[in-house]
């Protein structure tokens, strides 16, 4: 007998039906024994319409009032879901986030979560009653409703998972796990059968969207163990958790890309000190996040500097870039949209040299230029032009060996 | 300077356009001067919506879990009219039932205001916010999410009115306020200026769909001066208020219908102690409200006893009948769906002699036959043919000089 925490996102609870699947695999789990805390999605859409419904009303709501708003699509699904299990037999019983209470921080709309009070649900589970909590929300020490930010139900039940020291903490979701690439791209890609935090972490930020990063960060930073799975079969998924000396013999574990971003170039800027500073701080104040910079040693007193910015904002910062490199006495600004950032990520380069070489060779040989590198110690990224952005991945999945792991995609 | 609690119903909450007119009467209330609390029900629908869903998943859904989903609606409509307020320029907050708290017992579905604590309310005020309060909800002692049942945001307006001491709660709704009878029928029907709180109470629970009784009772039992007004016009509506003397003045206030009743007559049942008991209890028992109950006078140890029951729950009600009339050795069994009550309401009847017989006059003249009466202090009804019933109301509106009265439908 274990105590599982089990997540279920907006695609698995879209439906009266689809709630009432999710019902039979939670009373599946609970009839082999086992402790049962299920977290829950708002149905899909529906955040989506409430969001729509607010700016309707409301060009700029305020972010304590949207909260309000947005966090009753989780509190409809979890009780449609408790209702299902008790018109099954089953006792349930439905918490919102203030009703454990879930306390977070009071910043509106990507709150953090700071303390879970477990002290119901435990009750709950002695009585043999199945806890469903709605994700996503929580609430301020004012009393004020908060909610997480987007995909923050995955991070709602690592925590929760993480306050009652759960076995394992089960997200289910549309995909089967964590892929070594993507299969739209790659056929050939593998389901990890498990992949480390920090490895999880880049994956996440790097644009794979299977879990939300900070849900990742909370199961690092508490030991939580995750298991992605399909909601839709009974497939084994990927088992996020501690890196071992069996993820360390694989050199690369998995590999992404973002078709995202765009790249800015100012040219021959002055090499002086704090130039760096008046370049991105118009970006910073203007909400505009920075991604990857470069910059060249200098020559003459002049350096290149290049870096990326997501493409919804890059008419944005193009116009303030081109300002500031006037101010400051830059050359020419350049700037392409048509750029792709390919990354591969793995544990196993903290202690095997020759990564990074084999990736530029492999590139190289099918005559993809490399515009910009960056790396750290678990991750190389090259940005490539955006065409060359599948062939890239395929090339770089076979020279790494990923289409040869044993589970396949299905 | 006044505290004002207003509160807008369904209709008036109905959509984006109407809650922004919503928020500019409550601005208008606001910039005259008055402190605000405004309650607010779900836009109209939307509670049906949820309803609708609850029943999909679940034939008899879990009170508890009913009640945490249908709450919901007053959660989005209460957020909305904040965000309306502020986008004018307006500083707004808005409490759900459980944040003030509203505390309530745990009947769920229909449960009772027992506690409201208005501290944060008054600080917002103080500090120049208006607020906004979610209506028809509350919270249980244990931490459960609680609804007071249909029509409940009346209830909740005038608690905390009741609970703030506020100078006067606006309700403001479809209709122009309370009418000596329904316009629809009597075109001369004209708008009460005040009506009593006993009044209003058996207008209520006679079918005039107003106001939830309850809100009355509540409003009866703090001295609540209740203002019932449209929310479409800027006409003065109908106060609800103490009796006067010039109330008592007044022979018959509003004559009120209901066509949703049937008869059902048992005849020649033995007149012995506990056969009325021994009728009823299985109706009782079966949940079906039993109305007016006449009993003659026995003759030859025989009564005829004859009843009404709520339409809807007619055909069971009938055969239950049918079976106890058989085991108690009564007679036959007659039944009728096409009746009609109407009554006359009015305090002035306990001073005046003369009402009762004036409107069996009235009726009479017309050959209209009764076929029940039942009084009490402030009213008398009568139940007569369902297709008299129109007449009856126009010509008992005349004979009581109501469509004498100065303001009229419009």
């Amino acid at each position: 007998m274990a105590l599982v925490v089990q997540k279920y996102g907006g695609t698995s609870m879209g439906s009266i039906e689809r709630i009432r699947n999710v019902a039979k695999r939670v009373a599946k789990t609970y009839d082999e024994g086992n402790d049962l805390v299920v977290v829950v999605s708002a149905m899909s859409g529906e955040t989506n319409k409430l969001v729509a419904l607010a700016n309707e009303m409301c060009e700029f709501p305020s972010e304590r009032e949207y909260d309000v708003m947005v966090a009753t699509g989780e509190q409809v699904s979890m009780s449609l879901l408790a209702m299902a299990l008790q018109s099954m037999g089953y006792k349930a019983k439905s918490y919102c986030g203030f009703q454990l209470p879930i306390i977070t921080d009071s910043a509106f709309s990507k709150a953090r979560i700071e303390e879970i009070d477990d002290k119901r649900v435990r009750e709950d589970l002695k009585n043999g009653v199945i806890v469903v909590v709605a994700g996503f929300q929580g609430i301020d020490r004012q009393g004020n409703l908060t909610t997480l930010g987007r995909g923050g139900s995955d991070t709602s039940a690592v925590a929760v998972a993480a306050a009652m020291k759960a076995d394992v903490c089960e997200i289910y979701t549309d995909v089967d796990g964590i892929y070594t690439t993507d299969p739209r791209i790659v056929p050939e890609a593998s389901k990890l059968e498990k992949i480390s935090y920090d490895e999880m972490l880049e994956m996440a930020s790097l644009g794979s969207k299977v879990l939300q990063i900070r849900s990742v960060e909370f199961a690092k930073k508490y030991d939580v163990v995750v298991h992605v799975r399909s909601s839709f079969n009974d497939n084994p998924g990927t088992l996020v958790t501690k890196e071992d000396a069996e993820m360390e013999a694989v050199l690369v574990s998995g590999i992404t890309y973002n078709k995202d971003e765009a790249k800015i170039s100012v040219l021959r800027v002055p090499d002086r000190p704090g130039i760096a500073a008046k370049l991105f701080s118009p970006l910073s104040a203007a909400n505009i996040t920075v991604d990857m910079i470069i910059q060249n040693v200098s020559h003459d007193g002049l350096n290149d500097m290049t870096f990326t910015v997501p493409k919804s904002d890059f008419k944005k910062a193009l116009k303030i870039v081109q300002e500031t490199a006037a101010e400051i006495g830059a050359g020419s600004v350049s700037s392409d949209e048509n750029i792709a950032k390919v990354s591969i990520i793995g544990v196993g380069m903290r202690s095997h040299s020759g990564v990074a070489c084999k990736m530029f060779e492999t590139l190289s040989s099918e005559g993809i230029n490399i515009l910009m590198i960056s790396t750290s110690e678990i991750k190389i990224s090259c940005i490539i032009e955006l065409k060359y952005s599948e062939l890239a991945i395929r090339v770089l999945h076979e020279a790494f060996g990923l289409d040869k792991l044993s589970v396949k995609a299905e």
